[in-house]
């Protein structure tokens, strides 16, 4: 499930271009589980994740309560799925606006920017994901580790190729460098929840932030 | 309330000083109050914030659901007031850690160690908090801002007397360097609840961590 889940967010043409090995009935229980996804996610963007009910969202998919449940054991599971293809898809957004500089910074600056852009619109669903993520099973911390991967491993490349380059010296740790620029990145989100920070507040705060993490990590030029 | 609260929890001695102010009735009514707060702190800290009941508070203080409901109007306004006076004192022992050090880093470090020795035994109850940080009315949340302040403050200060006493940079940003520290803090708990970390490993963490947040920081000697 998994699987088809992120190639169709990575690339939707990858899917079609694998249809052919689906018979039709496979074909349309893949079509019946995107619809659901979809209608999923267009709910929990609108409402968030608690208020969203499997019946609101069937009725979203134009489809019973019944064909939801035979696709996806729980909300809890329908929203997983929901959020690893948000994020994979995220993640190629994040890599493509770093890509577009040349420093570690201005590549940092760059994906996690984009990264605001990407979700601020749903914060009160970035909210709830980040609440989760402070008090759930060990079992689902570690699935979202992995779809977080994706996003996080695009700031832990750019740092890493900036050792690899020389602007960043040779002994920088770099998960070090990475998990503090992330931790700090997420943290303001609860500025713009609480004190209504927008874009730019949001961008000039990160700026500061990344510039005091890479200070010392900076090769002397 | 709130005064009560935190003047008790500063310093138990200033109750008793105040108490003759107090008539027989009012003196009753904080004793109750005291009550029903010690029983839900041995109950939050066993159980966590969910399965913590009004009832169970009430049995556990000795008296009648009823009787607790007319000091606390819910369970959320009785964990505010509990961990308002946790606070207040986790604050006290993070102020005395910090004066034990004379370097901004060996002050910092005092400090936070001395926050993950005072709470890492009640880490199901910090999650809780944390997770009701990221989604609660901004009511709430300004509450609690309220509430840390003693916590906070500590590493703010210590900052700032770096930059005053010359280790620090006359131009470092005081607040963005707390703020920063605190998150990094902060996010270790993670490490704590989903992959087993223990005092030395979060403790080592930090020390990374502040290392890297200062390293900028730091006046040219």
């Amino acid at each position: 499930m998994r699987d088809i889940a992120q190639t169709s967010a990575l690339d939707p043409s990858e899917t079609e271009a694998e249809a052919p090995r689906l018979n039709r009935r496979q074909a349309a229980k893949v079509r019946t589980r995107q619809k659901v996804l979809d209608a999923a996610r267009a709910l929990f963007a609108e409402r968030g994740y608690e208020p969203a009910t499997i019946r609101d969202i069937a009725k979203g998919a134009g489809m019973s309560t019944g064909a939801v449940f035979a696709n996806f054991q729980d909300k809890a599971e329908l929203f997983e799925a929901v959020l690893t293809e948000d994020l994979a898809r995220l993640g190629e957004t994040l890599r493509a606006a770093a890509a577009s500089e040349s420093s570690v910074r201005g590549r940092i600056l760059a994906a996690l920017t984009a990264a605001y852009h990407g979700t601020l619109e749903q914060l009160p669903l970035v909210q709830a994901v980040v609440a989760r993520s402070w008090f759930q099973p060990v079992a689902a911390e570690m699935r979202m580790r992995e779809a977080i991967k994706p996003v996080t491993a695009v700031v832990a490349d750019v740092v890493q190729a900036g050792v690899r380059e020389g602007e960043l010296r040779q002994d920088a740790d770099v998960r070090l460098l990475s998990d503090l620029i992330y931790a700090a990145f997420l943290s303001n989100y609860r500025r713009a929840a609480y004190d209504g920070w927008n874009m730019e507040q949001l961008d000039a705060q990160l700026q500061k932030q990344v510039d005091v993490i890479l200070a010392g990590a900076l090769a002397r030029q």
